[in-house]
């Protein structure tokens, strides 16, 4: 009886509880460590479940990287989209983002924190989210050059500069989040604007800093 | 006769031999796919030798962490220290660490791209680096705030946040690099000053950031 109850519960509602289970389990235990056992009691379902639906550990994992990277980057394309400039959408994406990791602290940690060398499948599919993560900042860069009245053609390269710097700085300030739980995104978001903005618009627009002082 | 001039080397030579073999290796390779045996073919030295010596590959890999992430700060604050402003100290750190990145390729490989999952006392050796890294350029930017008559007592978390946005982009843009391996040392320099040095003096300041549309 309660066998049939279970089962009519639908695989896709299932696999959602198994992903949770188990970016819980892999945030807390880190890949090697994280066992389907664990995962399986934590989310009500056999061991044998799992691995018909989601294969292998593995299989379980990339599951996991693929909804958080697509949760991820739908959350800052919804934020971005809605704001009536480039530097309002550019705040907009980045406390997206950071709110993202305030309240998912465990997805990003099996996104962010996991080796990339756990195996060739992972790192392959950690390589797409990372890229589809850049191509939205990408495209809010390039086109903040253009509508801020900046060279249309502004350097690629310098878009792709950039955009890179800029994740860069995003991806390690998710460290002094986790040194500083209490600081609001709001604040950390303000913070990077600050340091920033003033900057790429200097850099897209192909200036070139000069030291004060050199000779 | 070949033996009795080869144990002729002294062994802090012989090491350092093996310490580079054993980058070159990694980075080409992969911590888990690197094999001692071609690691002792390119150093020329016997498999026996170099676990006499380094204890295993766990151990091998940690000398090559400790002793490049070593020469990376030292090349920074040798730098860093000889430039008579902060402003000119930041610019040189960054040079020092880009053409670092530009002319140890496979030593940053191995003490960045290598996973910190591989086992506990390397990703303690990782961490060690990175904090050493970190407090280079923390120390830079508080001495900065303090001598381009910025408020004194700066808020140490203001210092701290800086800090973690410019090592992270510094970071991310070894990946940039590595898409554009013509560009000068030199020029990403000019451009990552360019992006953040104004900003970072607004942050220190505790100047907060306001969108100019906003209502």
């Amino acid at each position: 009886m309660n066998d049939t109850r279970r089962r009519r519960v639908p695989r896709p509602v299932r696999e959602q509880q198994i992903i949770d289970a188990a970016i819980r389990v892999f945030a807390k235990r880190g890949y090697h460590a994280a066992s389907v056992d664990e995962i399986a009691e934590l989310a009500g379902i056999s061991k044998p479940m799992i691995y018909l639906y989601l294969d292998s550990k593995e299989g379980l994992f990339i599951a996991c990287l693929r909804r958080e990277a697509a949760r991820l980057v739908a959350a800052f394309q919804d934020a971005a989209g809605h704001a009536p400039s480039p530097e309002l959408r550019l705040r907009a994406g980045l406390l997206a983002f950071f709110t993202f990791v305030t309240e998912h602290r465990d997805s990003w940690v099996v996104l962010h924190r996991q080796a990339s060398e756990l195996s060739p499948a992972i790192a392959a599919e950690l390589t797409q989210a990372r890229r589809a993560v850049m191509a939205e900042v990408a495209g809010l860069v390039r086109v903040g050059i253009v509508e801020s009245g900046g060279p249309a053609q502004a350097g690629e390269q310098d878009a792709d500069f950039v955009t890179y710097a800029l994740v860069g700085a995003a991806d390690s300030l998710t460290d002094w989040m986790a040194k500083h739980p209490d600081e609001p995104p709001e604040r950390i978001t303000l913070r990077l604007m600050n340091m920033v903005w003033v900057g790429m618009r200097n850099v897209l627009g192909g200036e070139v800093w000069a030291p004060a002082e050199d000779g």
